[in-house]
């Protein structure tokens, strides 16, 4: 079919009888994909077994990817091979290797063949998984396999789906704790609060998504409490309650209070039972961001980190952080999801469906801000097959052996100082000599090429950050990385 | 490494000397993609030749999806042949195949040979491209194919990179307009307005998502207007300024208006002159919604659906809809990103580096709600490519064609009836008969599995809707969907 029809015209223009596909570039997705998929793969397999070997923060200037390539898109259909050897040519230069075994930055964000290749099984089917209806697998096994990872991390049982709530996959902690922070600031007007009135808690070390759920969501920075943290930079459940007292002896409502299992800057873990004590006895929802750490109670031994969940009205982890699933998949699990659906659920004529209506499934619209959703799940659900639950505890337990091993070292050499505890995968540390003599440390680290880290302040003091989980990532380059600091690092 | 290390000892645990990966299961990514990817592209070529002749719409019952599977996560690693067996015995049945080339359904969430690869190599890169520094790359090509895309929908200049605004990708169209509202929302109140006094606007056919993001940014139900429509549902320019009028006049703040180009229900087309003056007068923030429709912009002889979008503060149109890019992949442009930044932006220190402190560079979290973000640039660079400029308008002109077809075909005949006209890809129509004999024809025609046909209703008229945009639907598809109109109708 050359000829373009004229889509105006008010007869129908006259069909090829019997005309099949290609009837234009691209119909042919079966034969398109055979073709093509060696070459790309051929490209990933080298891409990963050379990752190591690259600079890990990009060392191009900004413009430059840009500069390389055409300012139009073409008109005639390109290659593959030009598509690839675009890749090696300026996407693969102008790419931070968050995949790169010496990848110590912020958090991890690992990916993993499974993950990968789950990712083409996902765009394949292409599943739009808004209602039940629209993809019963996609819902289904989504509902199973946060079933399978509440019990993977034991979590109370009231996150899973054979009660009142259940688990459910956003694309990042930031949506999750969004959504956890609508509902609980639906129910509170529903009780008869005013918006205005509402307050929020969270500890100074809290993560950046808190503040900004509650500006989604249309509260000032007014309304949200800074709670003071410990020596460990754990939240101090007495400040908290000595907050809470004041608002409500203004008149203001305490609506949520979040709690972080992990902090970003340091690891440091908030004392959930007291905290929820306090959440608690003000009908506050009690949120907990557990989204880097939460995967470390894959581990018996390191359980103790949820204690105190019981209590919790949600709570997030986020697998593709250090669970190996790659983004986005992140874990939302919730004690009853009705108040998601209160805050979220909208039912425009066209998506009214039997099944929504028998009440007999879950449409997981309601229980998220966007209404289209991928099969996300299949991710998750093929990393975990393809490691099973001891690769994964095996995986965690290493990485954080690697820490301690790192914090070991530093802390035998009289150049360092370690400020705070390491109870995971995350070592921070400063030089001795202070913040001028840190942050040249990290510049000159991350200048090498070999490895990435990053930095946090404390207190005001200037800390290096190594977070140790991605998924290559073995003993060889904790070495590297020791070696360097101890090269790198002025006398004490 | 067989035996765990303890963390919390005091030393660290002896180490093998010179240990190398695979310390664990999944270690050695390369291998592993190496080794399964042959037989997971061979599943996914399997499955896309095979997805025409399966039953549209899954015919499972809930619940059977999960009861087939374990109730629990396998301790041991499972190979990649169990999992792309459950894939067939479990999820191919569980699946409606958005994919099929009879998928008239709801709106296209088409995917491609392209899309399916470039999700593979965008996990294997696994790019978390929150700030510039942590991507480059995925920040770049991410302006630039934006850039490449308003060209090619022949978008005003003022949503191109080199001026103060720009576009960027979202994983939804709730989320491009959510961001839209949040960026208006805060505009207003930043102008001394209160969150109480604010209103908005929309006709009374706009998408769910518009009273969606309205909620999450803390209105309440009675601060959105409904405007009413024509008889070719599109929003009455005379009836917004009414409304508006009256909402000024009782000291409200009209701080936002919602136009729709093509709406779910119909493909109704807003005039965007008329509506924008409106909003321009009032100085509302005016936001455009083609997700679905805007692709026909590709097309020169189509691009007066754009006409008036000059005077548009942001304008969102899907490339995951019907534009081959698989979910998700939501474009949304703005003509001023500062406000954006203003409503969005939060930066903690462990964020702070030298790229984003000089000034030169986009960090997009500032754009969008959550932090991290994926290399979804690369899928669409990848679909435009492949198929060329001209290659997407011959699918987009040749689905046009189909549904004018149909369209056509339903008009001849003395049994139906189109209550609405058909500007796009989106046919509506109804038995003469009434709404009855309508439902009953929906019902039967989708019991056939051979197709996938949705419903609205417009002034409480039952219509069915074919939208016709699947990536291989061509002439055969729609000679069959016809066919079984033909023979599944009752007489007049």
């Amino acid at each position: 079919m050359d000829a373009a029809p004229d889509p105006d015209a008010e007869s129908p223009p006259p069909r090829p009888p019997g005309a099949e596909p290609p009837w234009w570039p691209g119909a042919r997705p079966a034969d398109e994909l055979a073709d093509a998929a060696p070459a790309v793969v051929d490209w990933a397999v080298r891409y990963l077994e050379g990752v190591g070997e690259r600079p890990v923060l990009s060392e191009v200037a900004p413009g430059w990817v840009r500069d390389q390539l055409p300012a139009h898109a073409p008109e005639e259909p390109e290659a593959w091979d030009a598509i690839l050897s675009d890749l090696d040519r300026v996407v693969v230069p102008g790419t931070t290797h968050w995949q790169s075994p010496r990848w110590f930055g912020y958090f991890q964000a690992n990916s993993s063949a499974p993950a990968v290749l789950a990712e083409a099984i996902i765009a394949t089917l292409g599943t739009q998984g808004m209602l039940w209806q629209t993809g019963p697998a996609c819902t289904e096994v989504e509902t199973l396999i946060m079933d399978w990872l509440a019990e993977l991390l034991g979590l109370p049982d009231r996150f899973r789906s054979d009660g009142p709530g259940g688990g459910v996959i956003q694309d990042s902690a930031s949506s999750s704790t969004l959504v956890a922070t609508l509902a609980a600031r639906d129910r509170a007007r529903a009780a008869g609060a005013r918006l205005d009135d509402l307050v929020a808690y969270t500890s100074v070390d809290a993560h950046s998504s808190v503040e900004k759920g509650l500006r989604v969501a249309g509260l000032l920075a007014d309304q949200l409490r800074s709670v003071p943290v410990d020596g460990a930079r754990a939240m101090r459940p007495d400040a908290l309650a000595e907050a809470v007292a004041a608002d409500v002896a203004a008149g203001r409502t305490p609506f949520l209070v979040v709690a972080t299992v992990g902090t970003t800057s340091t690891h440091g873990l908030d004392p959930l039972g007291p905290v929820g004590d306090v959440a608690r006895a003000h009908g506050a929802w009690f949120h907990v961001d557990a989204a880097h750490a939460g995967a470390a109670a894959l581990l018996p031994e390191l359980r103790w980190i949820h204690d105190g969940l019981e209590a919790a009205d949600s709570y997030v982890m986020d697998p593709h952080k250090w669970l190996f699933t790659a983004m986005e998949c992140s874990a939302l699990f919730v004690a009853d999801a009705a108040p998601l659906a209160d805050a979220l659920s909208i039912t425009p004529e066209y998506l009214r469906n039997a099944a929504t209506g028998s009440g007999q499934v879950v449409d997981y619209r309601d229980w998220q801000v966007p209404l289209g959703r991928r099969f996300r799940a299949l991710k998750l659900w093929a990393v975990i097959r393809r490691f099973g639950a001891e690769g994964l505890r095996a995986a965690v337990r290493g990485h954080i052996a690697l820490a301690a091993d790192l914090e070991a070292r530093l802390a035998a050499d009289a150049r360092f100082v370690l400020p705070v505890p390491r109870p995971l995968n995350l070592v921070c540390f400063a030089h001795v000599a202070g913040d001028e003599a840190s942050e040249a440390l990290l510049g000159a680290l991350n200048a090498t090429g070999r490895v990435f880290c990053s930095h946090t302040r404390i207190d005001g003091r200037y800390l290096l950050r190594v977070s140790v989980g991605q998924t290559a990532t073995g003993p060889a380059d904790l070495d590297e990385l020791w070696a360097l600091v101890d090269r790198l690092a002025p006398p004490a």
